[in-house]
């Protein structure tokens, strides 16, 4: 029987009934991080296991890239808990033939978007991988003003927001896209983000997960959905580039509720005004998730991809 | 060219001067596991990649014990530390044939040992692998009363102590070993352990890595070590079981410098006392790191595994 992703999380989660007796563990499995508190202070961690074939093909991108994807992905979780990235711990497993000039450049990659962020590697492990190269990080994010945003704060009437250009990412940008840090510290601690997710699944089943995890149903306008270039190329296979931009993954920007009164300084913010999008808003739950077009509106099926090479083919509208 | 282990994490640590300028990031790469401080409270984290084939055999041990020795290697590690498990984040890497009751068990083997010590599986990551089985956990723990026990800070004239008895792991110990968690934790909050280090790469090669880090020499009684029956049993080989207990790898046992004046009471202690052996002690660095046999001394070679299923052979005295 073959086993997916989602299987095993609901089985890890059914499982933690030990977590609600750690001291100082206020979120578990669940959201884009887990959220600690330790004397006051909210610190939030994730981790993410890339492998050569699954997450990047390592003989198309080299070791510089796959690094960078490694690190960079994790940031993004942080990010869309609304905190600072702090320390991270790497795991690499490299596989044979992987030169010290090979290795440099992993590591070179792996500390680029850390630095560029303030955020430093404290820790690792490194063996020999008798199969694909295999980097897995694990990092640590600690709040500044303001706690961590979960995916849960939504409410009815909140706007939904969308940082970047969603779409295509698989056409290169999965493995150089840039973290929203700075945007996700600025909209927890500037403009009240309620909830916040990143999108690594594609917007329609992350929107998805967050409408499930606030208990709200959402509404978005499909001639706001913000179209990467590379969606209007990938539209190349026949979808459209909206479908793209509504399904495929890896896009790593972040999706964020706002309570409304907050629209017009987020608008004006000379940071984040250029770079977010109001896509649509929250609904009461019984609404369900409706994409609205050309005066219509149908359910949004969540239909994003789980993974880069191994993906299940999403639909589109 | 190959790349071995220490290689990386010499690079690792060369390169990241950023480290130095994170606020809260006391130690990094280089002892058991990183140290942080947040409000005021240490925190320490590690992580540890095991992979099928490097780590241990699936075929052989199954779905259980491979969690189970991926979560028990790291609480030993946060046990050398001398402090608390705290949460853990779990990778997961699910080969092709991995059914349902197999990844439940790999999540029995992972959640036991940790749910033992109060310490929570508080996140993860799990997808298809395109080669074996990966599992990566990434450890935090946090100080009870005292800091957390360093490599460094053993010093001349103090009294070298080991748990339990060492050698022939691999006959299946390294599966099943109980990590150290209360120990470490008694011999730091107790009996002032001044320097500690679990022994995954052999007796001879960690202490000697203590040596190092604490600017000390050492001198050990070949009378005094401790044979696990393993090392008696694994000495068919032709290597002595002494040659196994000094240096076959993951005994995860834990090994410890008291100042001399605590010794009493440690080997009075009803939980300790007859856990621990006193196998030496600490001498000024340019001594060197001695065995001391039959009334002769000779230079203690580190002569320690470093992976299980790809060791080079160690020699031995």
């Amino acid at each position: 029987m073959p086993f997916g992703e989602l299987d095993f999380l609901a089985m890890l989660h059914e499982r933690l009934c030990v977590a609600e007796s750690v001291p100082g563990l206020l979120v578990g499995v669940g959201d884009d991080a887990a959220v600690l508190s330790s004397e006051g202070r909210e610190l939030v961690a994730t981790t993410d296991l890339l492998i050569d074939g699954i997450d990047f093909r390592l003989a198309e991108c080299g070791y510089r890239l796959a690094g960078r994807k490694a690190m960079a992905k994790n940031l993004s979780d942080i990010a869309a808990m609304g905190v600072l990235p702090w320390t991270a711990f790497v795991s690499v497993g490299l596989p044979g033939g992987c030169t010290r000039a090979d290795a440099a450049l992993l590591l070179d990659g792996l500390i680029e978007p850390a630095s560029a962020c303030g955020c430093a590697i404290a820790g690792g492990d490194t063996k020999r991988s008798p199969g694909p190269l295999i980097v897995n990080v694990a990092l640590l994010g600690r709040a500044g003003g303001k706690p961590p945003v979960l995916r849960s704060g939504a409410r009815p009437g909140d706007l939904l927001y969308v940082t970047g250009r969603l779409g295509g990412s698989l056409l290169g940008r999965h493995l150089c896209f840039e973290p929203r840090v700075a945007a996700g510290l600025r909209l927890n601690e500037r403009f009240g983000a309620r909830a916040m997710i990143d999108l690594s699944d594609g917007l329609s089943s992350d929107l998805a997960r967050l409408c499930a995890a606030s208990g709200v149903g959402a509404e978005i306008e499909a001639e706001r959905v913000p179209l990467s270039p590379d969606a209007e190329r990938a539209a190349a296979d026949g979808r459209s580039a909206l479908a793209h931009a509504l399904n495929d993954g890896e896009d790593y920007e972040l999706l964020c509720a706002l309570p409304p009164e907050n629209a017009a300084a987020l608008q004006a913010d000379p940071l984040l005004g250029p770079l977010v999008t109001c896509l649509g808003r929250c609904l009461p739950p019984e609404q369900g998730v409706l994409l609205r077009r050309g005066g219509a509106t149908a359910p949004l099926e969540p239909r994003g991809f789980l993974h880069r090479f191994d993906a299940r083919p999403g639909g589109g509208p």
